[in-house]
C-alpha cells in the first residue's frame, strides 16, 4: 500500500493542480439578490421593460447588458500552447486562464467556448451562430493553416472585433520587444534584417505586423510550402534556419520545438526572441553566453501584455473590428512602457493594460468618421434614447 | 428645453434600468493573479500539465476546470417571457437575470448564449458545436412548437443534462404548488381534474409532468391543432376555456394573455394558478373574491424555485440527462418546504435551493447502476487518477 499513498501525497501537494481544482473562473451576480424588490427588478417582471427597450433600439444592449465587456475565448483545441492537437476540452484550462487574466487586467467577462469542429467552415458557422452573445471574439489555439481562413472569414461575416491571439496578440508583443531591442543596440527597425523561424499562426502574425510597421527585410524559415507561399505574398523571403541565423540581426522563433536553435549558430550582438511555450527554441542564458545582445523566451515576452488591453480598447471604442492601426498602437504603447533595461514592461502591472486599452481605443476612434464618434460618445446621455429605454 | 430635461431626470431615477446598467453578471478570477508564480501556475507554463492530464483522461476536466458547475443559458429569443419573438439580443437581460440567479442560489457559472437562428436544426447544430464548453444546457424562451423538437434532438445528441426551463422548470414548480393546493383543500391529486389553459412550452411541460406524477384527468385548452394533438398523445383531453373553467378543480394558465380568464367563470373552491409573466390571466385577488380557494400568479409560483437546484443536483450527480424521476423529486422537495399557508416556499431562501439540489442528486444517483456511482464518487481521490494527472 505504500506506493499509492505516496502518489496521493505527491499529487495533493502539487500547487499547479491545486490551483486548477474546481476551475479558475467564477460567474457572480453584480447585485445581492436577497429581496423581492431586487428579484423583481433584475428578473421578472422588471426585466421585461429592458428587453423591450433593446428590441426597439438594439444599441441599448451595450448599456443595459454585459455585452460591451463580454468576450468569447474560442478554441477547437487543434494547437494548444506547444502541445499540438489535444482537443478542445483539454484546451479548456488555457481558455479559463485567459478568462481569469481578462477579468483581472481588463474587467472583461471572458467566456471559454470550445468548438467541437475542425473543418474551418463548421467553426465559422458555429461562431457566427452564437456571436450575438459577445461584444468581441478572441480566437485561441487554432492550428495553422486553418486558423488563417477561420479568422479571415469571421472578420468578413461579423461586424465586431475578431482577433486570433496566437497570430496578432503575439505579434503585438513581439513587435514591442523588437522596438526596444533595436533601440538598445542603437539600430533602427527599418534597417534591421528580421529572421522569423516558424511560420505558423504566431510567425505569420509577426511577419504581417512587421510589414505593417515598415520593417525593411524579413526572412522566414518553415518546412511548409504553404507557409512559404504566404510569406512571399506578404513580401518576406523564404530561408533556411541556418541562413536566418547567419544573416538576421534579430531572430524570432515560434516553432514549438524546444532547443531547435543550436547555440553555436548564435552570432555576437544578435537579438533572439525564442517565444515558444512552455519551452523555448533556445534558453536565453545559452544565447547570451554565445554573445547575443539580448535574449528572451515566451515567459517574459508574453501575449498577456497585449490581449486584455486590445479587447478593452476595442470594446470601449465600439470598434467594428481590429485594424493594423490598433495593433501598432498597442505595440508602441507596450514598447514605451518598458523599463530602460527591459524589452517589455511587467505584464502584472495593471497600469500597463489600462494604457494599452487607452492607446487602442484612441487608435480606433481616430480611424472612424468624426460624426460616428460623436454619436457613440453621446449615446448613453441622449434624452431621446433614455426616453425610449424607459417605455 | 424642459421636456428633454424631465425625460433625463425620469430615466435616471428608474431603478430597474439603473440595476441593468453595465449588465448583471461578472466573470472573475478565483485567484488573485499578482505574482509571477501565480501567473505561471494558472497560465503558461503550468497550465500545460493540466491540459495534458485532461487529454489523457477527459474525466479530469470535471475536477480541474469549471466544467462541472458551468451551464449555458441558451435562447434564440423567439418567446421571451410573454413578449413574443423579440430576438435573442433583446432576450439577453433575461438570460443575464437567470445567470445572476444561478450564481446566487447554486454557485453555478451560467453563460448567456444567444443563437441567431430560428430553424430548429440550425439551433441544434449550433448548440452541439459548442456543447463541450458546458456541463449542462438550459434552453430558455424558445417558442413552441419548435422548442419541443429542439430539446428532444439535443437530448438525443448530447450525453449531458439538457432542460428547456419554460417547459420543465415551470412544470416542476406548478406541480409543487398543485400538491400543496390539493392537500389544502383536502383532496388528492390523483382524484382532481386539472385544466391547463395554454398548451405552449409551459403548458405542455406541465401536462407531461402531471401525467408522470399520475394525475387522473387533464383537460387542455389551446387554439392550436398541433398543441391539441400533443395533448392527446400524452393522454389529456382537449377542451374550451369555458369547459375547463366549468369542470376543473384546478386551473393552470400559461397563455401569456393578461386578463384572459373572465372572473365570472371562477367557481367556488377552485384553485387557480395564472402563471404568465409579467401579467397573469387573472389577478389572484379577483379570483379569490369570486370564491377561489387558492390563487397565485407567476410572481410567487416562480420557476426560480426549480432551476438552480435542478442543475446543481444534476451536475453534482454527473447525470447524463434529466429524468422524470429527477423532476418529480424536485417538485416533491419544493412542495414539502412550503409553509403551512403557502403553495411554495420562499424562492429567496438559499436553503430551498440546496434542498432541491440534494433531492435531484439523490434521484439521479438512485437511477444509476451502483458501480458507476462508486466510480464517480471516488474519482477525485483515486491514486491512479491522481498519478496520471501529475505526469
Amino acid at each position: 500500500m505504500k506506493i499509492p499513498e505516496i502518489l496521493i501525497i505527491e499529487s495533493r501537494s502539487d500547487r499547479v493542480f491545486e490551483r486548477h481544482q474546481g476551475g479558475k473562473i467564477q460567474v457572480t451576480s453584480r447585485h445581492a439578490i436577497n429581496t423581492q424588490q431586487m428579484l423583481r427588478d433584475v428578473y421578472t417582471p422588471g426585466v421585461a421593460r429592458v428587453c423591450l427597450a433593446i428590441r426597439d433600439n438594439p444599441e441599448l444592449a451595450w448599456e443595459y447588458t454585459s455585452l460591451g465587456r463580454t468576450v468569447a475565448v474560442v478554441t477547437n483545441g487543434t494547437a494548444v500552447l506547444g502541445l499540438g492537437n489535444i482537443g478542445a476540452l483539454a484546451g479548456l484550462p488555457v481558455m479559463e486562464g485567459k478568462a481569469a487574466l481578462f477579468a483581472t487586467f481588463a474587467g472583461i467577462n471572458a467566456v471559454p467556448i470550445l468548438i467541437g469542429e475542425r473543418e474551418p467552415q463548421c467553426v465559422v458557422d458555429a461562431v457566427c451562430a452564437i456571436a450575438d452573445s459577445f461584444g468581441a471574439i478572441q480566437l485561441e489555439d487554432f492550428a495553422a493553416p486553418e486558423c488563417f481562413a477561420i479568422e479571415s472569414e469571421l472578420r468578413r461575416r461579423l461586424d465586431k472585433p475578431v482577433l486570433h491571439d496566437d497570430q496578432h496578440g503575439t505579434a503585438v508583443v513581439a513587435l514591442a520587444a523588437l522596438k526596444n531591442a533595436v533601440r538598445r543596440v542603437g539600430g533602427d527597425l527599418s534597417d534591421s534584417v528580421v529572421g522569423q523561424i516558424g511560420l505558423g499562426a504566431a510567425g505569420i502574425g509577426i511577419v504581417r505586423l512587421l510589414m505593417a510597421q515598415g520593417v525593411g527585410r524579413v526572412l522566414g524559415a518553415d518546412r511548409s510550402d504553404l507557409a512559404k507561399a504566404l510569406l512571399c505574398t506578404m513580401g518576406g523571403t523564404p530561408a533556411s534556419i541556418a541562413e536566418v541565423m547567419a544573416t538576421a540581426d534579430i531572430v524570432i522563433a515560434t516553432t514549438g520545438v524546444p532547443g531547435l536553435i543550436n547555440k553555436e549558430r548564435v552570432r555576437s550582438g544578435q537579438v533572439i526572441l525564442a517565444l515558444s511555450n512552455p519551452d523555448p527554441e533556445i534558453e536565453p542564458s545559452a544565447a547570451l553566453a554565445q554573445g547575443a545582445a539580448f535574449a528572451a523566451d515566451g515567459k517574459s515576452v508574453n501575449n498577456l501584455l497585449a490581449f486584455p488591453g486590445l479587447f478593452k480598447g476595442a470594446l470601449e471604442a465600439r470598434a467594428t473590428g481590429f485594424t493594423d492601426g490598433m495593433l501598432l498602437a498597442a505595440a508602441n504603447c507596450i514598447a514605451e512602457l518598458a523599463g530602460a533595461s527591459d524589452l517589455v514592461p511587467d505584464a502584472l502591472d495593471p497600469g500597463v493594460h489600462l494604457a494599452v486599452a487607452a492607446a487602442v481605443r484612441a487608435a480606433a476612434e481616430s480611424q472612424r468618421p468624426a460624426a460616428l464618434n460623436r454619436a457613440l460618445q453621446h449615446l448613453p446621455d441622449t434624452p431621446l434614447q433614455r426616453g425610449n429605454s424607459s417605455r
